[in-house]
C-alpha cells in the first residue's frame, strides 16, 4: 500500500479503538503487533489501571524514540459530533474523530515511516523506540513518568526523542517545540475569623486581607523570558470564599494559582518570592506547592537541526522553534539527558468536538518523520 | 397570679408553640385571645404565607406600639439540645427553649405588663397597639413591611415604638438600641475572558482584574461615622471564580458585599463611590444593588427617655445608647417618623442551641415596659 493510503488506514484503525485516558482499548496490542512485525522487542509496562508500550529496535546507540500516547480525551456531547468521535470519517478533505489531531495520526505517521525506513535499511546504525502511554490525558502519573523510571533503573539511555504530539499551528510542520515552561503550582489558604458583617471589629476577613497581595503578585514581572523563553506568567485559576450567605464575613479563602516559568528563573525562587509578598502582607497562610514540570530546552544540535531540514525538504518551509503552550510528557523525558522535540499535526481542534487533520499532511507529517530516521539514524 | 410567675407561664405558652419561620403555630392566635380580653381590636393580616397580627386599643393619639415576632429561626441540631427547643424549661435559673431570648419573653412581658397598665389605668390616654409578624427571621418581605403599608394606607400613624428585640449585652436593659445603621449589599460580576493557564496573552483573569479594586474598597474610608453611629463598614462576604481545574483561567469572578453604613453618607453616595473605583480600574463588570434598610436614629426625645427612666428606676443602672450590630423589623417603622427603641432581654444566646434567658431577668423586664407605659400614656 502507498505511504499515504496506510497512514490513512493506521489512523483510522487507532480512532476506532474508543480509548478514553486511562482505557487503551487496544490500541497499544495492535502497535505492538506492527512493530513486532517490523523486529521490535516489546513490552507492555502496566503501573496501576494505565498500559504502557515500550518497543525497541536495536541494541547500540545512539538511541532515537518516539514518544506518544494513545489516549484521547472524552468526546464530550456526543450529540454535538457531526459523525461519531470513534468512528473516522472524511468530509472535504479533513479525517474526523477524537484522536485524528491528538494523537493517533502521529502515531499512525511514525509508524508507516519506520516501515518504509526500516525496509531501506534494515540494518541501521543506533537503535529505533516506542515510548507510549494511554495516561498522558489524565494525571499523567502511571504513565511517561514511570517508564522512563523504568528505563533508567536499568541503565537506558534514549539520545534523541520525537515527542508527537500536535505542535503545528496553521501546516504541518509550521511550528516544533524544542522545550517547554514549567509549571509550578500552588493551592494558598487564608485564615481569617468568620463573623457577622455588622460587626466586623470581631472578625477578620480574609477576603480583604489576600486581595491587596494578590493584586500584587498578579502584577508583578517574575522574570523577562530569556531567547527561547517568554516571560515567566502567574496565573490565578480558581478564588473561593464564603457559602453564599451574604451577611456572615468568612473564615477562610483558597486561591489556587499556577506558574508557567522559563529556564531564567528556578522553582524555589519562585516559591520564594511569593511567600515573601504573602508574608509582607502578613498574611495567616498556608500554600502547598506542586511542581508538576521543570522547564527544558533542547537547543541546536542533531535532533533540532534533522527536524528543521526534514521539514525544509518535505514542505519548503522554514520551521519556528517554540517553548510556548502548555506542559507535555517531554517534561519527564527531558530530565534524563535526552534531547526532545515535539513535532506533530496541527492543534486547532484538538480537545474539541469535530476534531479532525487534513488528509493531506497525513503523509506529509510521515515524510517528515522519516527523514528525520534517515538523518539521524544514516 | 403574681406579674412574675405570669410572665414565666406565657414565656413558656409561646415557646411550646413550635413557630419556625414562616410558621406561626398558633401564637398569635393565642396573643389575639389575650389582647381581646384587655379590649384590644384585633387584625389578622395575613400576607403570601406569612401571619401578621395588628391590635390596637383606643382610638386617639398618640400611639404607642410594640412591634415583634412571633417566628423563631431553626432549632438545628436537635441531638444537640440539653432539653428539647420547643419545651421549655427551668433549670439552673435559666429558662431554656427556642425564642426564650429571641423574642417570645419579650412578647409575655409587655403582655404582662399591659395587664397590669389597663388594669391599673383602663382609661389611659392615647392608644396601645401590638405589631407582630411571623417572618422576621426570614425573608422579611411578607411582615412588619406590609404591615407597615397597610397602616400608612389608612392614615394609621405611630408615634412610639419599642420593638422588643434582645438588645442586652450583660443583664437585661444595659443597652438599648435607638437606631440602625443601614444595610446596602452588592453582587458584583467581573467579566473576563476563559482561556488555558499556558496561553495567558489569548484570556484576561476576572480575578487579577478585580484583586487592586477589591484591596481599594477594602482600604477605603467611606465615612467616620457621627456621635450616634461608627464609621460605615465594607465588608465583602463572598468570592467565587473558578471551576476546580487548575490549568483554566475563569471567563468570571463573583463577588458579594455588604455595606453597613451610617447617617453620615447616603446609600446613593456609597453606590457612585464603589462605581467610580470599579470603572477606574477598567473593569468590565455588572453589579447589582439591594438596598435592605436605610440607617434609622431615635434622638432622645419621651421614647428615649421614657426608656432610660424606666430602666434606672427598675434596675438602678444607666443604659447605653447603640446603634451597632444588625437590622431589625425597626427599618420598615421608622421610616414612617416614628420614634423607635429596641429594649428586650440579653442577647448572648440568640439563634444558638440551647437559647435561654435568666427566670430572673423576665420580670424585670416586664416592669420597665410597664414603667415605660406609665410614664408615656399617663
Ligand atoms: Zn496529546
Ligand atoms: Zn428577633
Amino acid at each position: 500500500m502507498p505511504l499515504q493510503d496506510r497512514v490513512l488506514a493506521y489512523s483510522q484503525e487507532l480512532i476506532r479503538r474508543a480509548s478514553v485516558t486511562p482505557e487503551d482499548a487496544g490500541c497499544q496490542q495492535w502497535l505492538a503487533e506492527k512493530l513486532s512485525g517490523l523486529g521490535f522487542h516489546c513490552q507492555h509496562l502496566r503501573f496501576g489501571e494505565v498500559d504502557n508500550l515500550w518497543a525497541r529496535r536495536g541494541t547500540s546507540g545512539p538511541l532515537l524514540a518516539f514518544a506518544g500516547h494513545t489516549d484521547v480525551v472524552p468526546p464530550g456531547d456526543l450529540q454535538c459530533w457531526a459523525s461519531p468521535p470513534f468512528a473516522p470519517e472524511v468530509r472535504d478533505g479533513l479525517l474526523f474523530g477524537r484522536g485524528a489531531a491528538d494523537m493517533k495520526s502521529s502515531l499512525a505517521a511514525m509508524l508507516v515511516a519506520m516501515e518504509d525506513f526500516i525496509s531501506e535499511r534494515p540494518a541501521h546504525s543506533g537503535s529505533l523506540a516506542w515510548l507510549i502511554t494511554a495516561d498522558e490525558e489524565g494525571p499523567a502519573t502511571n504513565g511517561t513518568v514511570k517508564v522512563v523510571e523504568t528505563l533508567q533503573a536499568r541503565g537506558e539511555q534514549i539520545d534523541w526523542c520525537i515527542v508527537g504530539e500536535p505542535s503545528s499551528t496553521t501546516t504541518v510542520g509550521d511550528v516544533i517545540k524544542n522545550g517547554r515552561r514549567g509549571s509550578l503550582g500552588g493551592v494558598l489558604t487564608i485564615a481569617g475569623v468568620q463573623g457577622h458583617v455588622a460587626y466586623p471589629h470581631l472578625a477578620r476577613n480574609p477576603i480583604h486581607q489576600v486581595a491587596p497581595a494578590l493584586a500584587e503578585l498578579a502584577a508583578e514581572t517574575w522574570d523577562s523570558g530569556n531567547e527561547f523563553f517568554p516571560a515567566t506568567s502567574f496565573q490565578i485559576s480558581n478564588i473561593q470564599a464564603g457559602t453564599g450567605a451574604t451577611n456572615v464575613i468568612p473564615g477562610s479563602c483558597e486561591v489556587i494559582f499556577n506558574f508557567r516559568f522559563s529556564t531564567a528563573v528556578t522553582a524555589a525562587a519562585l516559591q520564594q518570592r511569593t511567600e515573601a509578598i504573602l508574608q509582607r502582607h502578613g498574611l495567616d497562610y498556608s500554600l502547598a506547592w506542586h511542581l508538576s514540570g521543570e522547564p527544558f530546552l533542547t537547543p541546536r544540535g542533531a535532533l533540532v537541526d534533522a527536524a528543521v531540514t526534514a521539514i525544509r525538504d518535505t514542505t519548503g518551509r522554514d520551521t519556528m522553534l517554540s517553548t510556548a503552550g502548555g506542559t507535555s510528557d517531554g517534561r519527564f523525558i527531558a530530565p534524563t539527558g535526552a534531547q526532545v522535540v515535539e513535532l506533530g499535526p496541527v492543534n486547532a481542534s484538538i480537545h474539541k468536538i469535530d476534531e479532525c487533520t487534513p488528509v493531506a499532511e497525513l503523509p506529509v507529517l510521515a515524510e517528515i518523520y522519516l527523514r528525520m530516521l534517515r538523518q539521524l539514524l544514516p
